[in-house]
């Protein structure tokens, strides 16, 4: 069996999530419909993640088994021309045999963008999370830099977490605006736990628009409680942006 | 009569562009429908120049009369309760009595958006022009370069342009990538021609992609035909970004 590496690029706004689910349109479930038209066999897809209803990827990882003999080249041609304008397939090239992923992961950079101002927008609906205060970046970003580093990230991760262990190591965080004036996070880490990046957000947003101070960061992180963070910031503002393998490269910077 | 300017961000995929016509979902037809409900009067709008169905706004400027009474934060906010989602009133703010949105305009910034890669965008559907190969950035500056000035642009206008005079003054123009990776091309001009914008992106598009010499441009421009010129590039890449009053300001650069 070959393994075959992709990356996708998907709105996540008409889709359920990454992972199938029955009744549900999922962009796992496209890509697999996909998959099994172009190599004429089942293919089942793991993603490096599963990212949640309404999150869009720029650079989502996923690699699948395959006795097909198709060269990579006709997979992401033959899968653009199957797939929905909502996804579409940016790369395809042959993996090693252990290539996997999910577990092959090294590292994962998101994005989140917010649109602080009163009025709501019209170009960037499902795009940003809207908030009808302006943000202070340089509080957020104080805030910020507690996180880098190893950490125990119990604070920042979803109820329903099944991880079992909850150290991460967040590599670097950003904040900034950019030529649109919408403030821009950029989250590099070496893994994520479910909904971290958006908890993460919430609690930032939460010192951006005043309810917190950017010193309360260390102890919310220390407290190792959900309840202590902020709310989840929607999905619709996030953006999975690239997932590393092999070797870490730096990120170049805003 | 009181004279209130208005600034609208829109999404322009949805809109037969700006101007009302018979049976076409329009962006002025949306604002007049709202202004009507507002002010209990028939409003008519002006905007600094109608834009083409599927260009989209970053900063329209509109002016309107009313004998309402309304502040010009109850219009901004009225108005966008009774908008449609693609629709948006960044500010409103009362003018003096002679000002016009299109008479008064002293400059207009154009901003233009390719995605140059073979893979087509699920991301940035109606966002941008995506163009199958990649573009030579360089050379398009280079040609660019050569339309800054004031010149007789009667090779980058529409045949059904009804304009007087074809002699405009380019004042600025930027071509570069962003941190996406998209081409984006700056138009900074006192004013515009009829699909300039989109006949200057689209000739920089056939030097860009090798069908035509950077040292063209200047012959393009001096034969004062608009068969000499590219194809008009399509209206989904193109953003109005600021229309200026009063003041020209520098332009910051990318």
């Amino acid at each position: 069996m070959r393994v075959i590496k992709l990356v996708l690029e998907y709105d996540g706004t008409g889709f359920s999530g990454w992972q199938v689910q029955p009744g549900r349109r999922t962009v796992q479930a496209e890509l697999e419909a996909a998959l099994a038209g172009l190599a004429g066999e089942k293919i089942s897809a793991t993603a490096s993640g599963r990212t949640d209803a309404g999150v869009h990827a720029l650079g989502q990882a996923v690699s699948f088994c395959t006795g097909s003999k198709h060269p990579p080249d006709v997979f992401r041609r033959g899968l653009n021309a199957l797939l929905p304008e909502d996804v579409t397939v940016l790369s395809a090239e042959e993996a090693p045999e252990d290539f996997h992923a999910r577990n092959s992961a090294l590292g994962k950079w998101y994005r989140y963008l917010i649109m602080d101002r009163p009025e709501r927008t019209a170009l960037d609906r499902n795009r940003v999370w809207h908030v009808p205060q302006e943000l202070d970046a340089t509080a957020m970003r104080a805030a910020a830099a507690c996180l880098v580093g190893e950490h125990d990230f119990q604070s920042f991760r979803s109820a329903s977490c099944e991880a079992k262990t909850s150290t991460r190591h967040l590599r670097r965080i950003d904040v900034f605006r950019d030529h649109r004036g919408r403030l821009v996070i950029e989250m590099w880490g070496t893994a994520f736990l479910k909904q971290m990046a958006r908890i993460i957000v919430g609690t930032l947003f939460e010192v951006g628009s005043g309810r917190r101070a950017a010193e309360e960061m260390r102890e919310i992180l220390e407290a190792g409680d959900r309840k202590k963070a902020g709310v989840t910031a929607p999905a619709q503002g996030l953006y999975l942006v690239r997932v590393d393998y092999d070797t870490i490269t730096e990120v170049k910077g805003p």
